[in-house]
């Protein structure tokens, strides 16, 4: 299954007063690793939206294991962890070098814009195969556009 | 088991360019809506800072079910699920009227702070019975103070 | 000149490890409290949109007086500072009972969408009279809606 | 004087519903930016600390030019605009390639934590050398540490 890798910096604004990120921030680090994922592999908002797909949230889990400090540099992975139907699970991790200090995942829906709606539709057979695919990238938090 | 809830307004800057709420918020909401719990029973951070107890954040969930919109008046409504031996699990679910638009929990653990480190330590019998108590809530977004 | 406030309660999530608020949240209630003043003389977003009428954000300025803590009940008191061609400033004043903790102005312009894209167009004189009325509201912050 | 630099690319979560970038992000960037600067010449909070020294915001501001979009890659460039004898002033403009999208300054305290509280105290000859010093350049928003 293909896998896309980013680094962070904790900012002082991620932490609140306990002096530790506060935890809705893992939330907006799986949302960016995503959207880099989704880059890495030619599948961004940008480029889906030619073919009128969106890629809505559907279920989110993040377990804990270790508190993150101001400046602390972490590496979220992320990579295909089921390519269902209509549904596509990214399972993310956050390591602070040979620590995971926590770990989710994001559930995607595979939705077409139609004009009575939206419409989860099945995965095309080219975009599983993308996502199926072994290949293993690493993305750089300030660039929009990936050349593998 | 002990509910409570608390509204919110859908603000311009919860909002993504898709024009719906960008889905960490769900997750401010749920930090939110668990210090207004806690404080509707008198566990608020800062009383329970008095006996060095923190609840630090283990596991979180959502389930998003529809998509919100600026100006949408939503109830958090917050219940204990569980009251395990050294964690407390509580369910939020988010309803905008009559329509649940997502649900999840917040998992925390009953930890003190001893000199040589933080140590997840047993819930009292005490507490256990404010949570367990049948008693249902309303708090007021703008009041830290809460009078049953 | 037409005015508005609104209470806050100072969240969890809103500060730093310095323990008390992180600055960029003080753009954050300017901007919700600027929401809540149009609201409270029918000039929402909501309602300016059927005019295609837009107020994007010009200028934006805050000085720091004291911190803000958790659990702080705030009240923000906007008042319109200036009416001029095709701006508008409001005045933010953030106070903790009675001690003023910040303070700073919003500039917004008054622009209209148009097929060849937005354009700033002098306020109606409507608007100016709106706005010039010495009226004096308070908003509930969880309340899209606003009956004087 | 001094000037850092700094690139961030603009994310799906800092759009707001109008499609652009929801303005008090500005101050995150602005914030962020800031201890990249004070970083790029070993003068991080991490580091002050050392010394009991902190930096708090007294003032900010920010002028709005262009609106920005979701994946524009921007450049924040700081720069010491004053050093007073008890308060510093960084100046910061961010970029899309040719193209300044806003500008804006924060002005920070030079604040000593004592027994008794917290006191402003002159910058010392050390530092402002530093501040002063005709250097430029560049962080990767990634790294706590530089090496010039």
């Amino acid at each position: 299954m293909r896998t896309n890798e980013i680094k962070f910096l904790v900012n002082w604004g991620d932490t609140d007063m306990a002096g530790i990120v506060y935890y809705p921030n893992y939330m907006k680090w799986f949302d960016i690793a995503g959207h880099h994922f989704f880059r890495s592999c030619d599948l961004s908002p940008s480029r889906l939206e030619q073919e009128e797909i969106i890629l809505p949230i559907l279920d989110v889990r993040c377990t804990f294991v270790k508190p993150l400090y101001y400046e602390d540099v972490i590496t979220v992975r992320t990579r295909v962890n089921e390519i269902n139907n209509k549904t596509i699970k990214l399972n993310h991790e956050v390591w602070r070098g040979e620590e995971r200090t926590g770990f989710g995942y994001e559930l995607r829906g595979w939705v077409k814009k139609e004009k009575q709606g939206i419409k989860a539709v099945p995965i095309p057979e080219k975009v599983r195969s993308i996502l199926n695919h072994d290949v293993h990238t690493k993305s750089d938090i300030t660039q929009p556009l990936f050349n593998a």
